[in-house]
């Protein structure tokens, strides 16, 4: 309490603390009209159609505290719903930010989840609109909606893969679970040992991809610029595995999908080994990748087979042939969802 | 756990309990294109400016489950946001929610609170469009967003209120506040002896106001039906008194409000006195009224005069005469907004 770097929150009282935290905001976007100091905020998307996603992000379930900066947990809690848009092929344009605050945490620590917020809202041109703030009794929830505009008849929905689509996906999978997995571990580590300095030489990709991961942007631009519109996408937050099955469900089809042609990171798969788990676990389970997994036509498939960072990873299948996985020696393998554990973790409905 | 009625929301699974609370779903307004089962929902809003608000309910801290019916708590969660929508002068049109809930809550539990969500969505015409679910390790989190619309040129803001406009105030003050009070009571009660029957004879009206509130979308209605456009407007969520604060420093004003005409229910006046409180004190920061605060020109006065339900209880000043609180003996205070304690509670900063 005498550290002069800790603020009490409840010294600024509660619109103190929302004109703090929201002075510096200039909105950006042409159809953010009003922002954060009415009863609602105004946006004019007359043009196009609205997009709105939700995301909640809750201490113990989501993020460890104990190895979270504040910053990188106020930006992957925007950048997982803008990530929700872009798997929409829409631009995400707007957020409202509700937090639920313990007392253990000082204003400071507060501004950091902002600044992590404004941070992602910087680099990704989305306005903050709103928000309410309130403490909690235990722990710290983070719940952001975002707002998105799409254009009519670009679009892209789960539930419409045709039979045969190529399946795709962005970047490399699995990193995000590693990054998890080295995280606890210095923890324990660190339990046993307070003065054992972390050992996490080499392993800067897979902490960023866990604890300050990125949205596909630019993966519409991409397709869009080579002529190419997926017939279905979604993004990988729960897993490839569950994330394929909701576009499988979602379209009546199965899937076949070959494990030498799934993209994973050098060091994801030396993690997984050190960790005696199998790499393809990690990159059909791990989830939190927020890459894009989406279908193409057959005919798309020149257009796409050269762009790097593209991988096409297998095809849609009947739906009575099921959800298969086929091992580099042959095998077929019926395609589990273990994905997060239940309401262990999180379930996003949209 | 060998109670037949209560179910572990773990047995589901994540997408299986989405699934069981979002099955009933049929959307009834022309602009909800898409709800919940992809990335987002898709709204077509092209006629009209959109509106966004958001407002979070936190067990410990805006409700006590004790004496708290969850379907009560899940129609009140939906109406505060609505609350929001009808003070811009718009209409309610969407919703998302997201819940964080500990496994002391069974799947019973959370569908009383989804059906109570669900019957205010009804009554108010709105759609649920999508949400996220997730444990949380203690505790019960409400965050419900709603996107409404609203026709350019009608929206109503807090900071258009002009020097002599009248102040005017829907329905009564301080009944949510005194309800509060009762329950808690009769908590302390229970305490001491769980035999006591709790003593809520001619309660039902300041119950109600507190756990199961209305929101106010006959106002906007009965205003344009006699030609009054107000020139500035917000909800009572926090008590008059903080928010008429928000109108007068938004308008760069003072204000005059007459503790005579303050509106209030003969049952807050009888209960404020047996708990030996001044009732102008609850009516003024009381909160949780919902009711709607809104100023108009004097030239407007013969249209509302008659209007049952409307009360004229002050006027605008210049913003060097501050605000103040004319009492019915003549003398005249300045006006403290006590409201709802910092950060110990809500602040919503939209």
């Amino acid at each position: 309490m005498n550290d002069p770097k800790r603020s009490e929150i409840s010294e600024l009282g509660e619109f103190g603390l929302i004109d703090r935290l929201t002075k510096n905001i200039k909105l950006k976007n042409k159809g953010s009209l009003v922002g954060v100091g009415d009863d609602a905020a105004v946006i004019d998307n007359r043009e196009r159609l609205t997009l709105v996603s939700t995301d909640l992000l809750v201490e113990g379930i989501h993020f460890d505290i104990s190895y979270t900066p504040l910053r990188h947990l106020g930006y992957k809690a925007a950048i997982v719903n803008f990530s929700d848009i872009y798997a929409m092929n829409g631009i995400p344009e707007q957020i409202t930010v509700s937090l639920a605050i313990s007392n253990r945490f000082s204003l400071e620590a507060i501004e950091e989840i902002y600044e992590g917020i404004y941070l992602a809202c910087e680099t990704y041109h989305v306005d903050l609109v709103g928000g309410d703030t309130s403490s909690s009794l235990s722990g710290l929830f983070i719940s952001i909606t975002v707002i998105g505009s799409a254009v009519e008849g670009e679009i892209i929905y789960r539930n419409t893969a045709k039979e045969n689509d190529l399946i795709c996906v962005s970047g490399d999978l699995g990193a995000a679970y590693m990054g998890l997995m080295v995280l606890e571990r210095e923890k324990q580590v660190f339990k046993v040992n307070p003065d054992m300095q972390p050992d996490l030489e080499g392993m800067d990709y897979i902490l960023e991809r866990q604890l300050k991961p990125e949205a596909r942007q630019d993966i519409g631009k991409i397709l869009k610029g080579i002529g190419v519109k997926p017939t279905a996408m979604i993004d990988i937050s729960d897993g490839l595995a569950s994330d394929i099955r909701h576009i499988c469900q979602g379209s009546k089809l199965g899937c076949q999908i070959f494990t030498e042609k799934l993209p994973v990171d050098a060091v994801t798969i030396r993690l997984a080994e050190e960790f005696q788990i199998d790499p393809y676990t990690v990159v059909m389970n791990g989830g939190e990748d927020y890459e894009l997994l989406f279908t193409i036509t057959q005919g798309d498939y020149d257009k796409i087979k050269e762009i790097i960072g593209i991988s096409i990873i297998g095809h849609m299948t009947d739906e009575s042939s099921g959800m298969n996985l086929l091992t580099k020696d042959g095998m077929s393998v019926a395609l589990k969802a273990q994905g997060w554990d239940s309401l262990k973790n999180s379930g996003n409905s949209n």
